[in-house]
């Protein structure tokens, strides 16, 4: 049975495959019978697989280039396998984006003709192709891979499997980086000429930069997020599978390691048939009132499932004095799912506490303090709305560092001393098992959302906003318990990667202690990394949206000096609001989207490879310049503040955005739209656009990267 | 001789005692012949002093409280030593205070009778009180710990001296952290209220809140600053003392232990003597034409004094290539020396480098970037401007954090493998031994800026501003200088500290790899702990600036009530420029500087309460719940970030701080003072002011506390 695992795990992700696509197919039926949510539609799709095309044009060479360094350091398999995991995130984010852009006026056209439960089951489905997608092809491609290497056999060599996590996580990078640009470049350089100076509301068709905007919300949050969580997924496999084969594993004449070797596959497997039931059982829940119950239900009976699945695939054991019979398909310890469980809730907590510091809403009944502080700091101006919002970010930081924390000490514990380093592994596995609903769910969110913009534009009734608006705001929930369970996953998938690389390495070689000068060093620099990066990167969201100013300002000034001569235009040439939808001057008809699509793509392309090039150099200087132990120090170092980072830029931003909108929505007192806090407000969220969109995100690839280069580095024996 | 090392060095202290306070006699022969002057210098001394007061008054209760904790350690030694380093530092700190808050409108008139060079002489020696204040106490203090416990025995027992600057680093952070809530609350109160809703300038005599941010630049930038150094040089010392006199030091069977444990306090005198000299050279040196050129060069001759000093105390021996004969007075390698100027070097480099972020002015002809790079995203506004400031503090990170990880690798290169973490202990040294020179240029500039403040609000005549002007504006350079030289120590320092930590548990009792979970654990708490206590600041600045614009909104209130009944009256009541300095209202007269002076007073003792506790509990609750290893974890993860922390804030603010300036200077094309960019570069400013004066140097302390108590608590057997 057991070393049958790879191929039936890949003939299920195969199958999920297809599961996905028929779901595709499902979304593709919904008819779109107005013309201008076609247009739109149309134009958004286009835009993003113009975006897609440019970016894997330039991600060709890149991974052509570290192919064939990989290489010349005489590892063809390692080389063989970062192509394959390269090639299967692209093929992954390229379906998903595919369904999310055709997903989205559907919804909206699904929330017109057949109500909620409709535009419900549309959105949510657009979001489980990618959600299928990313699970089948991990599952799929690391499955051939452990195949490929013999993981069956009694000493497997496993090295060369982190070639394909160094694939996912290269596209992952350069994905999250660009899409993270290109979304805030479209967004802050449309918002600062659309609504601040030409005075136009924010999804307004008469500013060309809303079609760039809305490409965005799917180049960020589902491309790049769904490259961020198949890099995890397939990292943490990697790891638990590199850290079980390698030597004095289990201790001295300890023969059982290929269970340990399977279990993560073995795990990836009953995660994703969980999560096809919890995607399908959408079928049904989708009626019921409180969609937001539904789609978290949808993630809770895929868990349930998946840790029953998972304890019954042990031998007999116990829970918590309950005494249950396994199937004995594999046989390692019960610590194991323990740990696995523990790396569920720690995920889920993590979520919730993100929630806590950023939401409106009371979580659990407890009601948050976080946004009405940012809200009254705003009425003094935007300087102490400011503080508050970057005091609130490094703040949330510390109770998620502490369940991680927790969730370490945890799986120490039930991994004994012989499987701590292990379970900490499969702490992993325990959020990223599931990857097949969850990242349905995350993925679901920026398709509510641009159904809602595409209503907006399409001047839709105030009936199909209200379905839109509500499925839009879950959504916005949706994608901060995301947000937060990305960073916990990442931090665990690469605390495992730093054990894969010491077990690569082999211990004995290392001396990683904290009195070592060596270490210290690398910490020191590797703590630095994440600082660099987010610099770089909120240097690159200013640049890009400077240029999408300049253009809009160009394009607002030719529709102006048109219509200043047209003497039909019947409206005030210095109120935006009454122009037409419309301006063709020459060949060329105004808002020119086109244009701005470009200036996005190009700049995201363009400011990519900076952070893309440090990520996976650094390592690679470290390592061979101030030898393995440096490396360890500056993988602990950048683990640590990457994370922190991380947590601090994604919640200050996610928390000065839900203060402008609590003041919008009237929850703090002597604060209203439009007055000089609201304004203040404002200016708080656009600081926080690159914060959690851009750098923040960009943290949490950063970090698994580096740790995969090095595992890379030390299979390949350049240490 | 080597034994009678401590004797000498405490009277040298002692002997620099009576010379500062020759110094202090001379600063208060200056006359005050303008009552104006005299009256402002009186608020700002009696404002200062009370805080002071009101601070010992809160300390003592804590003072009392740690010491008797440690008494029931069965540890007397440890307490006696704690009381004393707690006493040295708040004498230093008085003893600064009084002769900078003297020296203030000393400075004014010295600059109204005598011109530049007599100006300069005034406020250098208030600053040198301070300097060799803390020097000569430190010496004194440390010497008196060394010769007690029996430092020139054979095994000598030092765990107690840690003890010493314990004490000192609770003073510290308390003063590092009340005095930097006090002077932002001060400020941004001051300038929200007056500055923005009532239109007057910054140091106008009608705005009550004035006189409370003169004093807090004080109680900031010298009594903070004062207690930060003080903390850094004799925790130098102590680490490496303790690391020196640990089991195995030097090898098996080495007996030369003690001349390693003698040469910090060795280097201490000598590094003392020569900040003497560099202190007199201001007499011949205030005469030249270059007034910043005078300051650089007393430092630069101690150092050099120090330099040639140290090799002397050496035996015979050779720098590069160059043989040079010692005076043998001591018996170390010469790497120890080699370590100790390299680390001169470091702090010097790393101070170049915060100019070179945060300067308008080219740095050895090198443009600076940041500057104008804030200056030009200023034009879209205050969120742009926010993004740049703070991509410019993160990028500015780097640098450092490069040299601080070249100094340890070129320390542990000359201390070979037997005395690597020695060798690093000693470039603390490098940068701290000359404190006598470098904090009298530090506590020079706010003496420097605040004479400015005298001279504006006593309508002194504009050649007297034209000499104010031009020592304040050497003093922000200083100033930048000084803050990076206080980050590159105390990161350094802290370092040692974590090293003697290790020597105090002893290595055999610890394992601190980073594959041990423990540790991990440790790291990851430890780091989230600076993003925590940077978070407690700012929001301590955010409350208390908001109580201090209630009660200037409340003044200003009742000052127009009263002008709108007095017919006499013959102002604009909505101008408040043209208001009288004066509005007696009943018994009180407006503006009431001193309620103003009460409220940062009273905020500040409050909110220092916070970051204090959670700096003590959290190494004591990590130490004795997960253990000696969690603890060193810790240590090393707050370490990292909290270096890397205290560097962005305070170059972010230095930044933001510079590219106002360079606006209102016309350095910035397109912009220029009260248009809409200076707006948002204003707003940026006021968003740097908690991060560059409360939360980035309280970091520094921080971890130089955690670390100092992990060691006093392994020290007392408790681990």
């Amino acid at each position: 049975m057991m070393e049958n695992i790879p191929m039936i795990a890949a003939v299920a992700g195969l199958a999920g495959l297809v599961v996905a696509f028929v779901l595709y197919q499902q979304v593709n039926k919904v008819k779109i019978d107005n013309e201008k949510v076609a247009n739109i539609t149309r134009e958004i799709q286009d835009g993003a697989m113009a975006f897609l095309f440019a970016e894997y044009r330039v991600l060709a060479v890149f991974v052509v280039v570290v192919g064939l360094a990989l290489t010349q350091l005489n590892d063809m398999d390692t080389a063989i396998a970062f192509f394959a995991g390269a090639l299967a995130s692209v093929v992954a984010g390229f379906s998903g984006m595919r369904a999310a852009t055709s997903a989205n006026g559907r919804t909206t056209m699904a929330a017109k003709n057949d109500g909620k439960a409709g535009a419900l089951a549309v959105s949510y489905n657009g979001g489980a192709v990618m959600g299928l997608s990313v699970g089948g092809l991990g599952l799929l491609g690391i499955s051939l891979v452990a195949y490929w290497l013999g993981a069956g056999d009694a000493n497997p060599d496993l090295s060369a499997a982190a070639g394909f996590g160094m694939g996912a996580s290269s596209i992952a990078l350069f994905a999250r980086v660009g899409g993270g640009i290109y979304t805030k470049a479209a967004d802050v350089g449309a918002d600062l000429v659309g609504k601040v100076e030409a005075g136009i509301p924010e999804d307004d068709p008469r500013n060309p930069g809303v079609i760039a905007d809305n490409v965005g919300d799917n180049v960020g949050d589902v491309a790049g997020m769904g490259a961020d969580i198949f890099e995890s997924f397939v990292g943490s496999i990697i790891a638990a599978m590199i850290i079980a084969s390698s030597d004095g594993f289990g201790g001295d004449g300890f023969t059982g390691a290929s269970d340990y070797i399977m279990m993560p596959i073995m795990l990836g497997l009953i995660g994703y048939l969980a999560s096809i039931v919890g995607v399908f059982s959408m079928f049904i829940l989708k009626n019921g009132k409180d969609a937001a119950a539904a789609l978290r239900n949808t993630t809770f009976i895929a868990a349930l499932l998946f840790w029953i699945g998972g304890y019954l695939s042990l031998k007999d054991g116990s829970v918590a004095g309950f005494e249950y019979s396994g199937l004995g398909l594999i046989d390692v310890i019960p610590g194991v799912m323990h740990s696995v469980v523990l790396g569920s809730v720690v995920g889920i907590a993590i979520g919730l506490i993100t929630e806590y510091y950023t939401g409106i809403e009371p979580v659990f009944g407890i009601k948050t303090k976080a946004i009405p502080h940012i809200g009254e700091m705003s009425k003094t101006g935007p300087a102490t709305n400011a503080i508050a919002g970057l005091s609130v970010g490094m703040m949330s930081t510390f109770i998620p560092i502490l369940l991680i924390a927790g969730g370490i000490l945890g799986a120490n514990y039930f991994g004994d001393a012989e499987y701590g380093l292990y379970c900490i592994a499969m702490a992993a596995m325990g959020m990223l098992a599931t990857v097949g609903v969850t990242m349905t769910v995350d993925a679901y969110g920026p398709v509510a959302d641009n159904a809602g913009g595409i209503a907006e534009m399409s001047g839709l009734g105030s009936d199909v906003r209200a379905i839109t608006d509500e499925l839009d705001s879950i959504g916005n929930t949706t994608a901060a318990v995301g947000k937060g369970f990305a960073i916990g996953s990442a931090a665990l998938t690469a605390l495992a990667l730093f054990a894969a690389y010491t077990a690569a390495v082999g211990t004995e070689n290392l001396d990683l202690t904290l009195t070592n000068p060596m270490v210290v060093i690398g910490l020191l620099v590797g703590g630095g990394l994440p600082f660099v990066v987010a610099a770089m990167t909120m240097t690159s969201v200013g640049k890009a949206a400077g240029d999408m100013v300049v253009e809009i300002r160009r394009q607002f000034a030719i529709m102006r000096e048109s219509l200043s001569k047209d003497s039909s235009f019947e409206g005030n040439i210095e109120d935006a609001t009454t122009w037409p939808e419309k301006v063709t001057v020459g060949d060329i008809t105004y808002p020119d989207s086109q244009t701005c699509v470009d200036i996005s793509t190009k700049a995201a392309l363009r400011e990519m490879v900076g952070p893309g090039v440090v990520a996976i150099l650094a390592p690679v200087l470290v390592g061979l310049l101030l030898g393995p132990n440096a490396l360890g120090g500056l993988l602990a170092g950048s683990l640590v503040t990457g994370v922190l980072m991380a947590l601090f830029m994604a919640n200050a931003g996610g928390a000065w955005d839900n203060a402008k909108k609590a003041i919008e929505q009237g929850h703090i007192e002597g604060a209203k739209k439009g007055d000089a806090a609201h304004e203040a407000a404002v200016i708080g969220d656009t600081i926080g656009d690159p914060f959690k969109d851009t750098s923040g995100p960009s943290l949490n690839i950063l970090i698994k990267l580096m740790s995969i280069v090095a595992v890379v580095l030390a299979g390949t024996g350049q240490l």
